[in-house]
């Protein structure tokens, strides 16, 4: 008889026989790691740390959590969480009976709180405290706030630091929101499609809605709530009307009841010609009189059904999309229509600046700058202008927006994309928080140095209280929410930096893997390795040196730089790296389309000049010789096919540092991750073949020695075709 | 203080509030009933039930397992699923060591199997015996075959004894199946679209095959496996030939690797002009020998990938498809074409009969048994001809199809619909088990007395030894498969009839029943009650009396009688109802279209008698005054109402039989089938008012005394959009 790897072998019976039996059932009663928990995956901890925090976690106390849904909300995740995590559920008490308590109230809701005179003044609607505290002679730990929100929020926090394994022995934390709309805007269709979804299709069930509520929906304001997202724009920005309809009202006003004890509210893309669409009249001029009473009208009906409605998202007169434009408009008169409509009940709308026009023949990367500096101060106050990072369409890399800091008077909200339509889509791995952070951290010198976009967004460097940030969801039905398991980081760092922009890519990535895998160091340093070096490696092998936009048409899969045919100019990949036999890259300076002046003078100065600009950004901004040299003193040709090599060989690496962590990951999770790194090398080495072959034709240049051929001719990639591609 | 529901009022303490908190913490901890593991769940069994079959599941014995990856399958499977439901895994040995063991194994693969001479002659290569024994004094049970697979069958066999909670001290079961293929057909989209679809989007990630294998697949081949269904199309008839390129037949191959252990094999839809659209050539001609050769060529290409790939189904010169025709050529030398391809392998092609056109003026039920009982004798002998239950398209009743009985030289195989795109869609419960039932027993007389469609579909009444029964899949990504606790009963009840067509759809419900909720008497009286009820309920409010092709038109959800302006004649709900002010129904008698000609002649009589036929089938084949009197002594006007208020009423009582059940049922899957049953009460008194407003105002008749009118005009129900319905 033969052993194998499964079967143990038969001297060693019986008692390996019943351990193998013991560990197929077992495995068949365990909870299989399918990555559906997100940041709510309160498996215990490592035993000795339960030790440790059970003596501090004896009694829960939640005065008023009998009458309010919010508190019953956080009494009921602190219990399911404590009692994961610690294996012991602590006992919901009523009077504090020894040490160990943890006590959440504001306030108002307990005495003992109020007695304790904690500083909560300037902690807001959402803000909270964690503090260690004696009552009584007991020690425990006081959650409290202003508000039911901020212990909400509290709560969450409290959950996290025995995630991460912190100590709360002597704690004494405060937080609060830098920003005001923490938010994500699902591009989600009525027909349950994603566009640039790559998870499955929509968690909304528009059709079952309201009559079946999917427990799903439970689990997405958790996770959210978790990480201070406070908002949610349930349908895509290219809207079909029918959202506004009142069957489809009816549906996400039954989601906004779902959400609420979470603090999340629900807001809506409207479509700008849903008064002729829907309303039956014969235009959407925003000064007809009747188009203005169809829109109150419209926003008293929602109102109605959901009295916490945030607003409106309103993509218009951008890609097809109608707009006050169509009527001789401009986005500031079509923005305060909305906004008249909303104003009464608090909304807001949230008007998007992503524009570019097919008869315009200014370089794409100043229109939107163009079409809306010139409002600066025509919007009425419950406007806010949603701004993209960068000033083309989320590429791997972008320089930050000009219109960040160029606005005095008009709030701008950012908006970043989550789901990862231009950095290899759920497959690869591209944590995206060094992205957020390049980009956040970016100083506009609007108002001289110190001008950072985070500054502009958080409202500080003009005095905006209405403030924003929005992130593209890339949440799907597939059970693990996000395509992979690194995906989930990308909307986890989205939120922590919503609430906080301060916060380091580096420490957030942290949290995450403590909470999502385990405190094990050699875990914990390799996995932190590959977050940090994956966006960049993204960059390398698909758009580097400041290139953009090289895709292939329509699904964005995969590499098409050669594609010169499309009908708008502004679509196509030559259009953004103009190479020839001479040289490369877009010039944007004085000597080109000068989009270089649309951003603050020092910032010209630097973007304008070819060695200040930095390598990273250098073609972008600059057109330039194929033997430039660049900074590492190779040529430009050079430096090209270097980055894309070290792109191939950095998602290479992805590789084999997980496998090198086999041992450290469940299996279902290690499993899957691999397969998607082994995608991954594998399309890094496409893009970066089938691009070099394509520059190189365009060149006539050798490979640098030791930089090996394409796989296949130029030919071989050209005629690739993916039909099926998702999200398009 | 006060008390609410939630939380225990304060004069319990502490006592009840440690309750509370464990009570929470194990919600959180325990698994949510949520339907993923269909009837594979192995929830423990009532205690006295455990007591008692422990003593005889001490041990399993699997001898092989160490080289095969199907008894490995079958270990695994028994451990978990014993494990599961006796809450203690038996030992796997190698010895029997004492009274309790179970021995799964072949002849061949065990010397006490083979000692015991057991019969295993006429079981074929899916059948199994389970059988107690004594062997060397000890009491066991051996579950034996000719093969593997066999083994399979029997070892699911034996779990849903104990699932069923029936005795195993004195058994002696053989099973084998009656029919070959018994096949899921998936209406699946390369885009992950499901035509047809109701719960969710397609299970198949096609973008991510092969190199991601979502742990679903596997559990879909478990469930179908545990049911005895031994084969399934991927991709729906209205087939892209992109399935039959090398990208998607890489994918289609690492689906059969993983369904191979589980007895399933993988088919595939071909799109008839695939040479064209893949193959490069001009013509789909099948005289053409480069098509002959593109066939082959291709075959050899799909079995160097799956060695035991099924075959082919194919839906051509059908609603737009390409077929042979296009070229003159008969629907039997399209079908040889490809079975020639497939021969040397052992393939099959499953040409579908589901075909009417566009300007054929004969009665559409007529239509495929002119096109395909003259070529009986043409087709290949590995061609079966795929036949729907009835001549017209999945309506919620039908006469069975005249086809049955009447081709005694080729093959017919079966085909029903599992997902409910004419019966509700994933909303309604009807429990389809009487409709396959009715349609399996119904007896086609053609070799007189006792020639049952079951009889055709066996292979039996002409000896046909190439069998096979389809159904078309109601599987999705919802997290319960098919949108509803109950729909799950129509996917079982297909594979249970398609192993034993003689089974009573009451049986299995009672299986289904006890596995999927629990062994309570109350339960399984009124969920039988309310299965068994569920799909007449349907017909009644939907389409009584023999009416049929009501519903509103493309993607059919809900009524639309007055719809009369479509293009094709035969998409007309008129053209089926032809009501006017004096009479309803479609004359198919010798004074109309005669499609009752089509059957053997004691049934055409039957059916061509007002008499005769029943007033179930009555207005399918007699046009007839509204003041003709029926069986029940009504004129036919108060019998059409009668039966539209007794569909409602029926949906109404769904919903209080349900909510009698609470307490035996889990919260979760509680509450969203009463939800479900909320819809299907108000739909059904949509269909109702909205059919009987439109027949009312055509017949200008009165409604009887006691039946309430319309809350609707009928403009209104006219009116009715639904844009984004589902699977369309």
């Amino acid at each position: 008889m033969h052993s194998d790897a499964f079967f143990p072998p038969r001297t060693l019976l019986p008692f390996s026989v019943l351990l193998f039996s013991a560990f197929l059932f077992a495995a068949a009663a365990a909870k299989a790691e399918d990555g559906y928990d997100l940041w709510l995956r309160y498996q215990p901890l490592e035993q000795e740390t339960r030790h440790q925090y059970r003596p501090q976690l004896r009694q829960l106390l939640i005065p008023g959590r009998e009458q309010s849904p919010a508190l019953n909300t956080i009494a009921s995740e602190l219990v399911r969480g404590v009692g994961g995590l610690l294996e012991r559920a602590p006992a919901v008490s009523e009077h504090i009976r020894g040490d160990g308590f943890v006590l959440v109230a504001t306030p108002q809701s307990s005495p003992l709180v109020r007695a304790e005179k904690l500083p909560l003044k300037g902690l807001g609607d959402e803000g909270y405290l964690i503090r260690s505290v004696k009552i009584r002679g007991h020690q425990g730990t006081v959650i409290t706030a202003n508000s039911e929100r901020g212990l909400l929020y509290g709560g969450f926090h409290f959950l996290r630091l025995l995630q991460t394994r912190t100590s709360i022995a002597e704690v004494d934390i405060s937080g609060q929101p830098r920003i005001g709309l923490r938010l994500l805007n699902h591009w989600d269709n009525l027909d349950r499609t994603v566009e640039r979804g790559y998870a499955g299709q929509s968690i909304w069930d528009w059709w079952n809605l309201p009559d079946v509520l999917d427990p799903r929906y439970t689990d997405y304001a958790r996770a959210n709530a978790a990480i201070g997202i406070n908002g949610t724009v349930l349908n895509n920005v290219n809207a079909s009307a029918d959202s506004l309809t009142p069957r489809y009202l009816a549906k996400a006003a039954a989601l906004a009841e779902v959400f609420r004890p979470y603090g999340i509210r629900v807001y809506l893309s409207a479509r700008f010609s849903a008064p002729v669409e829907i309303g039956g009249l014969t235009t959407a001029d925003p000064k007809d009189p009747e188009v203005q009473r169809w829109w109150q009208g419209k926003a008293d009906e929602i109102y109605r059904l959901i009295p916490d409605f945030g607003g409106f998202l309103v993509k218009a007169n951008s890609e097809g999309q109608p707009g006050p434009q169509d009527y001789g408009r401009s986005h500031a008169e079509g923005a305060n229509l909305l906004a008249r409509a909303l104003k009464p009940r608090g909304g807001v709308v949230m008007w998007r600046a992503f524009v570019y026009q097919q008869d315009n023949p200014e370089d794409r990367a100043k229109q939107a700058y163009s079409d809306f500096v010139p409002l600066d101060g025509q919007f009425d106050d419950n406007v806010i202008v949603q701004v993209k990072n960068g000033p083309i369409d989320f590429q791997p890399r972008e320089p930050f927006h000009p219109m960040f800091g160029a606005m005095a008077k008009t709030p701008l909200m950012m908006e970043f994309q989550i789901t990862k339509e231009y950095l290899g889509f759920a497959s690869h791995l591209a944590y995206l928080g060094p992205m957020y952070e390049e980009v956040l951290k970016a100083d506009t010198f609007a108002r001289g140095a110190g001008s950072t976009v985070t500054r502009v967004v958080d409202g500080s460097l003009y005095g905006h209280r209405l403030t924003g940030i929005a992130g593209v969801a890339n949440i799907g039905s597939d059970r693990d929410w996000s395509g992979s398991t690194f995906n989930q980081a990308n909307w986890y760092v989205f939120g922590r930096m919503a609430w906080n922009p301060d916060l380091s890519a580096e420490e957030v990535a942290r949290d995450w893997l403590k909470i999502t895998f385990s405190n094990n160091p050699t875990l914990l340093d390799i996995g932190l390795e590959m977050m940090l070096a994956s966006r960049q490696a993204v960059v390398d092998y698909m758009t580097p040196l400041g290139l953009a936009h090289l895709m292939a048409t329509g699904h964005h899969y995969g590499p098409g730089p050669w594609v010169s045919d499309l009908a708008r100019p502004e679509w196509n990949p030559a259009y953004y790296h103009r190479a020839d036999r001479n040289g490369i890259g877009f010039d944007r300076t004085g000597d080109g389309s000068n989009a270089v002046a649309q951003y603050a003078a020092p910032v010209a100065a630097r973007f304008a000049s070819r060695s200040g600009v930095g390598d990273d950004l250098l073609l972008w901004f600059h057109h330039l010789p194929w033997d430039y040299p660049v900074a590492s003193g190779r040529d430009l040709w050079g430096e090209l096919v270097y980055r894309y090599d070290r792109g191939v060989a950095t998602a290479q690496n992805l590789q084999d540092q997980w496998h090198s962590l086999e041992n450290h990951i469940d299996p279902e999770r290690f499993d899957k991750t691999a397969r998607l790194l082994a995608v991954q090398a594998r399309e890094a080495k496409w893009w970066r073949d089938a691009s070099v072959a394509y520059f190189q034709s365009v060149s006539g240049r050798r490979l640098p020695a030791g930089s090996a051929q394409p796989s296949h001719s130029l030919e071989y990639y050209q005629q690739q075709q993916f039909p099926w591609a998702p999200g398009h």
